[in-house]
């Protein structure tokens, strides 16, 4: 089915390169196409109704979007948005994944580490300071001197607030540069998870399907100065459940699409990127599904792990075989052709455009030729180990520092510090036997690929094997301790130098090497790609104008659509579920096994409830957590997955078929209720409620 | 270096569909190419010459290649050829795997469940035949037409005669249809395997690279009636070490080239066939790699299957790779171009051929719209669960059994029972630990593949997970002993269908989806494709005459080639390496460590003996075991691998980096000797040997 179905999306894919089809888009804030909607849905979205939302909508750092819900802080996401702190603040006693997590009063809200909320309070254009800078530079140069440029605005518009975030963000692949400014709060404390029978029903074969019946909502409560911080500007909780053809916004943060890609990028996605990916995530997916079967509490500690590692495979799995539908590529073909040949026909344009395409297609050689290092020395060095990664940092922090912020690693500018500080520092439990999974995989991994004889193998391994490396350096690291985290952040490069923990002196063995072949990547791959995407970026808006979106980099937009279900292959499938459904669909059988409680209340729920729902809005990874609100700005609900058609949703969309998952608040607030009892909570919800 | 390799493979590859490249192809014995050989190296090949060689070599039913070298039915292959025969042999207590099997006398060798030899004595042709049975018939009716005419030569051909095995084999892919008779063996006993960490020392880093330090070498015997059988037409053993540029001959059985395929069937294979089948065994992978690490009995049991495995995914990993590589296909289409404008310039023959390119492609949509469902309930069914295989051979061989012999599915004809007779009746373990693993991944990806809510899914399942499926029917089954095998064989469809055991129960519900989608592949893609091929193989044959060899299928074939290394990318591999290497290689740690008997034995080693070495031959899996031999018709070792250039050999060969990798009979000689003290083995090979 999903393969077939993946084929059939990218059969009837548009992938215009300009104008955009009906719903499709996720739009900034600064160019929301507010006449197409009131065209198309007889709504208005005025500047009024845009500051509000985007008032009460939430980014949360560890990778997902939210909303404020209360004037107390109280927000709104996903329960897989914080399973991560939910499995950090569980032990063996007390398994709050399984259980769920609930509180009865604010003493028992409990912090989650690492995570900070963001709220965008503002976007300046800055496209032309950073122009400035890069002026006339290539290759590695341009890299740096755009980075550093980014760096420098960052620091100028938030000076020293320690309350604000400032970030330039690069839109439209280089085409536009732009600084958004945000309210920040790093004390983000758990409210309520339910159980993960109730939040994940259905599991990983669920997964991207429809009809679904997950309670996939999460509260958390941002907090100042040890108490609930105060956000008026929050969204109205709708109790009742949205209708059909309600027209609906969401207004998050999707994190990633390649819809701008040329061909040549994508044929290198296709032929190398994701499938060394995938099946690096498959042999590890196989080997925690095999670890997480050998007692309970590796079953406990891999609940997460397995949940997230299987939903990026799946991501993943959509992309791969999206981009393996030789029509799909066709459509692209097409579409970068039209572009082209747009640009042709206007002299002076082509003149200034130069051939992009070109420049970037000669980097895909570049890229074939050292993709598989910089992942496996690089991007994914240490395969997963929080140990690993607390050693790296750690050792390129302190080596960074000692340089002025604007000549650094970009993700050790001074703006980039205080965020990196709070995740390292935070107090985290670490479970040494996923981290010797980890590290192993890696190890194995980059052996593999790199082949027994390539020096930076030897440099890793010496006379060791993987398994007897990694099982030395994680029993033999004290980086788990918090404290001693902070000694040799504090200490700098002497303290990190002078360290005898195994994890940092494999992390200071590796630096080199991977730093070598970072500067290769820049060099060849990153530095011609960027400065050809910006071009082509440039000819896009000449041709088509500002009538387009830029591709997703986890930053706030907002998409419109409509409560709808979808027609496929002759198959309606319907645009709810109901409460009612779940109990129909349990066997007993996880993934299908009710939690205790919800057999428990079966007898006193309203089954007729709408519990998921579907809308055409135009989302991705990212977008988790997201206010799905209606035009009064009501929250609906909070999205929380794609059909499976939206798995080729990177590329391109398609609004007869892509369809947003959502999880509705009226079946939250009876669920609330009736299930668990957290009259409270359901209060502070619908207190300002108009019905 | 794989990937980049990889890529430069496809790039260099001459891939022509017509005439062949210096040392490329794997001839069938009634068509070797001995006139061009002559021509290249001075060096006559007559028919006495190929009758001896073919007369002394082997094809072993588990899917490997051999070679007889002694006249009391001694036989040479590798010992990854018969390591699961090791295995199977082995208990907790007695671990030969690791310690390696060795006999003193022939009271110590001991049978090989499930293997049996074969010597093939005579080819003829029965192609008229098959094309009279299969004219004016499309779809199934073709493929059934075609294999109850297979069937039925076979039996001609053989009569009732148990010491012999008659098999009508499709050549050029429908071309030719020859009837290869051979004389064969039951009764293959284990004379000597070394320690697991000398046959694989390097394990997967190593495997398919080069230089290489393996004793890849296992000894057999044919038993007759309880006797060693008389091998008058045997190899002579060289103890002598080959020499740079001598020429060689690999005789021996390649597995399976597609060499032949349309790039219509390429795309598929690239977009579809291979990828799934990597990601499930990718996964598959990381759950054996964390199953063997859980303890030292789970190690033992796991070593063969995770070396099969290992091997199978990195075949298909140079095979993804390759075909994902633009410039590799675009040198097929051209191929493919050049034959389709050559038939169309000859009118009568693009009559007689018509379109069966077109034909070929229009059949990828049935493939694409039916591969899944067709290799998770089908194909791959079972996912390598020794229990499910017996029960589903069981549950089909009866049902088929029931109907006269040319109305069967072609695997039930009566030619094919004896040896699924004796597959399924030897005495062999099972370990019920991996039989559970191997069938809840199968259910998890059947499930995962064709979604909760598939029909087949659900008749699987019903209202269980697959983990308590496969724990409920593993346990439940008494099919491990041979007995109950025998009871139900026996019995027939009565017996079977009465039977309460679990497993048993399981293959009978899944056979009717099973026969539906095999029979909607066989009418939709099988029968359409084998009939178009059979056209293109006739103007292959048209167009470029007999000098083209078939796609590798299993059965005796012949190569040419010789000693010498290779240079790539500006790198000199030397041809060989010797057995001092070893020891500079070894690091103590897995899979680097040395075996106790080596590491005891390195002071009366001759280190300058050659160890391993490689040759220009052109072969494939399934030639691992067969004899290398030079002109004379000596043995001087036994091909085990092939080098990472050779990956991509399923579809092309470049014989300027190609290369066989060999084990020397040399190293043999000298390691049975003086590492093992197996003199009497050591006289037995030298008796007749001329120096």
């Amino acid at each position: 089915m999903r393969l077939a179905s993946t084929t059939a999306v990218a059969a009837v894919l548009g992938l215009a390169a300009g104008p955009v089809s009906a719903d499709e888009g996720m739009w900034t804030y600064d160019n929301f196409p507010s006449a197409k909607v009131r065209e198309t849905y007889g709504v208005t979205v005025d500047q009024a109704w845009l500051d509000r939302v985007r008032g009460a909508s939430v980014r949360l750092t560890t990778g997902c979007s939210a909303s404020t819900v209360s004037p107390q802080g109280l927000v709104l996401t996903n329960a897989h948005c914080v399973i991560e702190c939910v499995q950090d603040l569980s032990t063996a006693q007390a398994d709050y994944v399984k259980d769920g997590f609930l509180t009865a009063t604010r003493e028992e809200e409990r912090a989650c580490p690492g995570m900070q909320a963001e709220i965008l309070t503002q976007i300046s254009d800055v496209t032309d300071q950073v122009r400035r800078a890069t002026a006339g530079k290539a290759g590695q140069d341009f890299v740096r001197a755009r980075d550093a440029a980014m760096a420098e605005i960052e620091k100028a518009g938030c000076g020293g607030d320690a309350t604000l975030r400032c970030q330039v963000v690069s839109l439209y692949r280089g085409g536009q540069f732009k600084l958004y400014k945000y309210r920040k709060y790093s004390d983000v404390r758990l409210v309520f998870s339910p159980e993960y029978a109730t939040a994940f029903f259905g599991g990983d074969p669920d997964n991207f399907n429809f009809p679904r019946f997950n309670l996939d909502m999460g509260f958390l409560r941002l907090y100042e100065n040890g108490h609930p911080a105060a956000t008026p500007q929050h969204l109205t909780w709708a109790a009742r459940a949205p209708k059909e053809g309600e027209v609906t916004f969401v207004s998050g943060n999707p994190g990633s699409t390649d819809r701008m890609l040329t061909v040549a990028q994508l044929e290198t996605q296709r032929d190398l990127i994701i499938p060394v990916g995938q099946l690096q995530r498959a042999e590890l997916r196989g080997r925690l599904l095999q670890f997480a079967g050998e007692n309970a509490e590796h079953k406990r500690i891999a609940t997460d792990p397995v949940t997230g590692l299987e939903n990026s495979y799946k991501v993943f799995f959509g992309r791969q075989f999206a981009l393996n539908d030789p029509a799909f590529l066709q459509a692209k073909r097409q579409g970068e052709a039209e572009l082209r040949s747009k640009v042709a026909a206007n002299a002076a344009l082509a003149a200034e455009i130069g051939d992009p395409w070109g420049e970037i297609a000669r980097a895909q050689t570049a890229a074939a030729t050292h993709f598989v290092r910089y992942r496996q020395l690089e991007t994914a060095a240490g395969g997963g180990s929080v140990l690993f990664n607390y050693a790296r940092e750690l050792v390129r922090a302190a080596r960074e520092r000692t340089k002025p912020s604007a000549e650094r690693l970009p993700a050790y500018a001074d703006t980039r510090l205080p965020l990196l500080e709070k995740t390292l520092l935070d107090v985290k439990p670490v479970d040494a036997p996923l981290e010797q999974l980890y590290l192993e995989h890696w190890l194995l991994k980059t052996r593999e690929y790199l082949t027994v004889d390539d020096p930076a193998v030897k440099l890793l391994l010496g006379k060791e094997s993987p398994e007897g490396l990694a099982e030395r350096v994680v029993a033999g690291s004290k980086l788990a301790d918090a404290a001693e985290r902070r000694r040799l952040w504090e200490g700098g490069l002497a303290a990190v130098e002078a360290s005898t923990d195994p994890m940092i002196q494999l992390a200071l063995r590796l630096d080199p090497a991977a730093r070598e072949i970072r500067q290769a990547w820049d060099a060849e791959v990153a530095g011609p790609t960027d400065r050809a995407a910006e071009r082509i970026a440039r000819a896009r808006f000449a041709v088509y104008g500002d009538q387009v979106y830029p591709d997703a980099t986890f930053t706030l937009r907002l998409s419109y659509g409509k409560v709808t279900g979808w027609t496929h292959r002759g198959q309606t499938l319907p645009w709810f579920t109901t409460i009612g459904g779940l109990y129909e669909r349990a066997t007993g059988a996880e993934p299908f096994a009710l939690a205790p409680r919800w057999a428990k209340a079966e007898g006193k729920l309203d089954k007729s409830i709408v519990y998921n729902f579907v809308t055409t809005n135009d989302i991705i990874g990212g977008n988790s957590g997201s206010p799905v609100v209606n035009a009064r700005g009501e929250v609906l609900g909070a999205a929380f997955d794609g059909n499976i058609h939206s798995l080729g949703g990177a590329y391109g969309y398609d609004g007869r078929i892509n369809r947003t998952v959502v999880v509705s608040t009226a079946a939250a607030t009876e669920a609330l209720s009736k299930v668990y009892g957290l009259n409270g909570l359901v209060r502070e919800l619908t207190a300002g409620k108009k019905r």
